[in-house]
């Protein structure tokens, strides 16, 4: 089954309000075996509503959301234009608007002039109730398509799918289409080489999908063929392939991954940071119970803090400089003292524009990790964007802390 | 002029991977007075691609926009739908080609089997270099309509778009019919009351919108008259009606107003976090040039660090807690002293889920400031989101930061 979802709405083509509408339904779908195969946004306007409805009805989506424009104001276009495309006339649900005014009068609102049409909905189609909102919503079955026509307001949409749509029109199934395997530290091309045997061999079984970020690939294992299990299978087989590369098979960020090997072995860790300018404390405090692991950090932005409170000699900065090897071991040393953790990790480099030499360019980092004793710290170049650079290198940092604990626990995934 | 977006791939319909490029692009046009009047996301399917592109050619937009599956995998299969649409042959791009390869024997990368189709573009079309990845992009001129094909990974399509695309194909309007005026502290409604003068006496020159988002509201002045500068005038009223609460008529961030007054006045800034976690020292850090002003850092998550690094009281923690005005204050004041900065700022709060009472709920926060010798420090209740609550609380410490320095330095704005 397959679906369309048509968002209407100026403010959705201005860039400043997010449709997070067609985001909420697509991924909520899923769970029911629909795939969203058509996302569209258009103008509060007539026209283009009808000729954008026509156009989805002709690809023959099962299933066909609309959302916005229902509401009380003169912008709000949508249920016209669809009594004009539709060619019905319209039912005034008196009950309803008899609640609307009450729910006015308990507040001393004066009921504003249109609130009729909150109430009016078009001929043959069903009613849907708005449990947080004024507009009721519809559906129509047209074509061969079922047609939802929803409000705009996020709650509002989310209450009537939640409280109606989805329990009455869909049916959960019990054995999920879709897998996805989140990878870091290699790119997409070198990924797909590594298993293009078993994206070959499987091929009428799943469609594999790469979703690169700068941070990591994606990948999206979806079954198209009717052997039930057989995206499971295949992902198995590309876990044991990629091994240490996936770090989730659900849907989880890095540092919660590491944050929940973290607590699970009763580790602490705390952080020395330098070019990443606390993004790198940020990201493991993202993650909700993180103070079970995290104790803080040293931003040591100015050689001066690196000198004075993470006690780096003037003669290595002098000697090696503040972006080296030794550096870098000696800031993640230095945390763990400070702090008492079990582990510390650091990050001095030249995320840009400025500050780069001949011999250490923009892009370059080191990254320090100390644990049980022992120190290293790696060397890498990356992308010359400062944001990029500095995100790259906080996720770099997340990774090589999880191959330790791989390497170090085997009671982590 | 209008545009239309049609953004590539299978990831954008499932919820879990947002459009953010049709955003970005939508949002920029704006300044060049081009309006998004239609944006579509579809799977990486050529028919569906080619039947797109069709209807947005036919629909006659001014300038069509395609992001997505220009990358080297299998499921990248923008470049070979539009061969098909267009009905031309290819071109290879062979010093394009080398370059890719000299990379990746400078990184010790074996180059990918499929790399050839980065450095390939449809013939008659004009390749738009890439200045973050390896695809080339393509701009072609058809039936009326300037198409632009770009990679669907963000910032790739954000260097094209701001190093070749927007520079050479549009003209930025020399006095722009927008101009938006960002604020911070005050909500839409008290804004919209404040000004409800302004925005009747004008009503027939220009359109006032107010975009809210949770860390501040955007005024959008759009000149609707052919009085040409009628925005810059309703501009400067609304800026004096508001005075402080305005921080920026440029399209800067916070972070980097205060950071350009920090810079004009050479005084540097250092910061002690709690439960804001880094995030504060990473927006402070996001400016380029950051290391002119700001020094360091200390991220006092655990409650020990609050103790042997920032030096609070165990009498102080005791009696008033982590999260309060005093240790707010002490916090602000020692890390001005382990940094010798001219400015300290501290959070403390409870960002959630849990760690929440009765006395201290989820949504506390205070923020504490140190200058020349005096310190405060103020309370706030946030959101119980936990991001939400992170992000408010960095956004309010930035602007106590940025009104101390309007108090206390004429020069800035």
């Amino acid at each position: 089954m397959n679906a369309c979802i048509i968002t209407i709405g100026d403010e959705l083509l201005q860039g400043f309000t997010r449709d997070t509408n067609s985001e909420w339904i697509s991924k909520h779908l899923l769970d029911y075996d629909v795939h969203t195969e058509y996302k569209v946004t258009i103008p509060d306007d007539r026209p283009k509503i009808i000729q954008t409805l026509k156009r989805a009805i002709s690809d023959q989506y099962d299933f066909i959301f609309i959302t916005g424009g229902l509401g009380p104001t003169h912008d709000d276009v949508t249920r016209n234009a669809l009594k004009l495309f539709f060619e019905v006339s319209t039912v005034f649900d008196q009950d309803h608007h008899e609640k609307l005014v009450e729910w006015c009068h308990q507040r001393n609102i004066i009921p504003p002039l249109n609130l009729e049409s909150q109430s009016t909905i078009l001929s043959g189609s069903t009613s849907i109730p708005n449990p947080v909102g004024s507009a009721l919503g519809m559906s129509i079955k047209y074509d061969g398509s079922q047609i939802f026509i929803l409000p705009g307001v996020p709650a509002e949409m989310v209450g009537m799918m939640q409280e109606t749509i989805l329990p009455k029109f869909f049916l959960k199934s019990d054995f999920s289409r879709f897998i996805t395997l989140k990878t870091v530290g290699k790119g997409e091309s070198k990924i797909s080489e590594e298993i293009s045997d078993i994206i070959h061999d499987f091929e009428t079984d799943v469609k594999i999908a790469f979703l690169p970020q700068y941070t990591g690939v994606n990948i999206r294992i979806k079954r198209i063929s009717k052997r039930v299990g057989i995206a499971h299978t295949v992902a198995n087989l590309i876990q044991k392939r990629l091994k240490g590369l996936i770090y989730t098979n659900e849907d989880h960020a890095l540092e919660e991954v590491v944050g929940k090997m973290l607590r699970l072995n009763k580790l602490t860790l705390s952080v020395a940071e330098s070019c990443t300018g606390g993004w790198l404390s940020k990201r493991l405090t993202d993650a909700p119970g993180s103070s079970d692991y995290f104790l803080g950090s040293v931003i040591a932005y100015h050689n001066n803090i690196k000198k004075s409170v993470l006690e780096i000699p003037d003669t290595i900065l002098e000697q090696y400089g503040a972006v080296s090897e030794q550096t870098a071991k000696l800031m993640a040393e230095s945390i763990c003292k400070i702090t008492g953790s079990s582990i510390g990790i650091s990050t001095t480099g030249i995320s840009g524009p400025t500050g780069g030499t001949l011999k250490k360019p923009v892009g370059l980092v080191f990254i320090g990790l100390a644990y049980d004793g022992q120190v290293f710290a790696s060397k890498f170049n990356f992308l010359k964007n400062r944001t990029l650079h500095r995100e790259m290198s906080c996720t770099t940092a997340l990774n090589m802390l999880r191959l330790l604990l791989l390497e170090n626990f085997s009671n982590t995934f």
